[in-house]
């Protein structure tokens, strides 16, 4: 792989890192105590022994198994906003049940997605609808997921001061995803094809809504919350920023499906194959001369090899993987300068962290 | 069909009965003034050519063409509650908008239903799933419609001191029809058949919570909170028995599926060739005598006319069409004692309503 010109990631100063993972542990006792509380009777439902096992079973298939970067993200960030003063047991239950949210709302969408997308597997094991006995059910299931965080905020928020705007985050960002989805969903029907839809407008605008929303912004906006910020232009500025991250991780995902080996990102990358609305092809067809354009047309989006490998050769006479490293390093500058702008050290610190963990990842 | 003693309709007693559809066309008037609100762009979310219609196109199908009876029965309630003192323009709109709330809910409910029941037909129509190019994106489409429910209460009651509650009541009945949504799914799973699950515990739960919670008592709730309730005894009375009411109103569904007229119910009935969990195979087997009982596990759920012929014989030699007309006016007596019970003489006036509404209905 060729190596950019461009700052190093220990360029990146971060005063107080969260040392990695060491939150890990107690974030999945945090699960088990919010699984617990969600299958016990309440004034809601009372369940039967079969529909308790089903919810325990299936949250265990379907929220704990990711990396939960994600929802680990956000006692990283709070620890970073009261730069020093230490939280208390209760404080660091609250920002895990957070984190769990994200994770939750995360596993709903994936639960649908690959039941729309008649997907395979997830995280190494077959998707849940997959399962014997569950097929479509998983879609109610997919709703089960996404009340339970509705419960859980209730529940261990609902007397605190932000406890609404909470909600409200949750349901505008929930809305967003779905949003996102929808666009990529009209613009890349399974079983359809249609390149001339691919356009970097669209490709920019599926990405914002469908995955840098709940991924970069959610978890970063329940620390601001939760730390007690009520200054909205902190939220906004903050949105502005993660966004675009968000953006970059989604490209720097797009590049590694191609570029990034095998045995580092855990996967063969079958975008190519799966005629995906990659950030690759669309920067390929907006700069293929007429005969690329028509081996693209051909050859994208079918199983043979010989297929994948003309669309790569058409990548490597278009020099796109020079285009993405040229990007990255602008990108970095381009954060790097925003970050600067950002008047409360805590959040840029924040920014940092967040930035530390993507810039020129290779998995 | 044979007739019961009981009591006759105009027994009821509704001192400001609403006229019937009288609220009708301005209902339809708000359902597009919400629609127009949320395909129009915001700071959540830019909608493209194509995604505006396609979520235009969405609601169009899948919202208002049902017969709107429990949305309207939001206005019907408050006018009640309200005992003559009438209601403004605005606060009629905001009746309308609850009222539309719940037409939402139901459909986010329905599209994903059709999708699990692999169904082909809904209120007349192929199901939203089974038009050309929809397909499983109609499980976004459900949760788009989900997402449409929480930016009309935000929108629009932001500023009511019942907000939260609103939020809360909603997030309440979703969750309690998805579990008795769960109950159904794995008690009678798609493709499978296993009556001896078929029992009236597990029956009248799974009415009780899919059904009951959001036909009948959430908008009786609505209605309660805008009339500025909030005294919380009152809404566990209207509960309790809104939530029999329901039950009720499912029994006579599935006696109708099978003993009402097709001319009057506006479909034929197919609950035994499709393996329905209904009251009548529960009562039957809970009574059958084991010759009537293998006769039950050998017809049930099977297309011939001849078997679905052999389980109506063993319905009428358990007489239960008789079980059902006992059944029905014994549950008038139990409502009309717990409605004389009620102390508020607007509450009762709403339920009342609804038991007219219902009581010996033929369709």
């Amino acid at each position: 792989m060729a190596t950019a010109a461009g700052p190093l990631l220990n360029d990146i100063k971060i005063s107080a890192t969260p040392v990695a993972g060491s939150f890990k542990a107690k974030f999945m006792d945090a699960y088990h105590r919010l699984k617990k509380e969600l299958i016990t009777d309440s004034e809601s439902f009372s369940h039967t022994f079969e529909s308790r096992e089903w919810v325990s079973k299936m949250l265990d298939y379907n929220v704990p198994g990711g990396k939960l970067n994600r929802g680990l993200s956000v006692v990283d960030s709070l620890v970073l906003l009261r730069s020093g003063e230490e939280l208390s047991e209760d404080e660091l239950f609250l920002a895990f049940a957070l984190g769990w949210c994200i994770e939750w709302l995360q596993a709903y969408f994936l639960v649908l997605d690959d039941i729309m997308d008649d997907s395979h597997t997830r995280r190494g094991q077959p998707c849940w609808f997959r399962q014997p006995k569950v097929g479509l059910i998983a879609a109610n299931d997919g709703i089960l997921l996404r009340n339970h965080i509705s419960r859980i905020l209730t529940r261990h928020f609902h007397d605190k001061p932000y406890y609404q705007d909470l909600r409200e985050l949750f349901d505008e960002v929930e809305y967003q995803t779905a949003c996102g989805q929808m666009l990529d969903l009209i613009t890349t029907p399974p079983g359809e094809v249609d390149l001339s839809k691919y356009v970097m407008d669209t490709y920019l605008r599926i990405v914002k809504y469908k995955t840098a929303y709940y991924s970069f912004y959610l978890p970063v906006a329940c620390a601001l919350y939760m730390s007690g910020e009520d200054d909205k232009s902190k939220f906004e500025s903050a949105e502005r920023i993660l966004v675009q991250m968000g953006t970059y991780f989604q490209i720097q995902d797009d590049y590694l499906d191609c570029y990034g080996h095998p045995d580092v990102i855990g996967k063969v990358g079958t975008d190519i194959e799966d005629t995906k609305c990659s950030w690759l092809i669309v920067q390929a067809i907006a700069r293929a001369i007429p005969e690329q354009k028509s081996r693209l047309y051909n050859n994208y989006g079918r199983k043979d090899p010989a297929c994948v490998a003309e669309v790569k050769k058409v990548y490597n006479e278009l020099n796109l993987e020079k285009l993405f490293l040229d990007y990255e390093s602008e990108s970095y500058d381009n954060f790097m300068s925003i970050i600067d702008d950002e008047k409360s050290i805590e959040l840029q610190q924040v920014l940092k962290l967040f930035l530390s963990k993507i810039y020129k990842r290779q998995k």
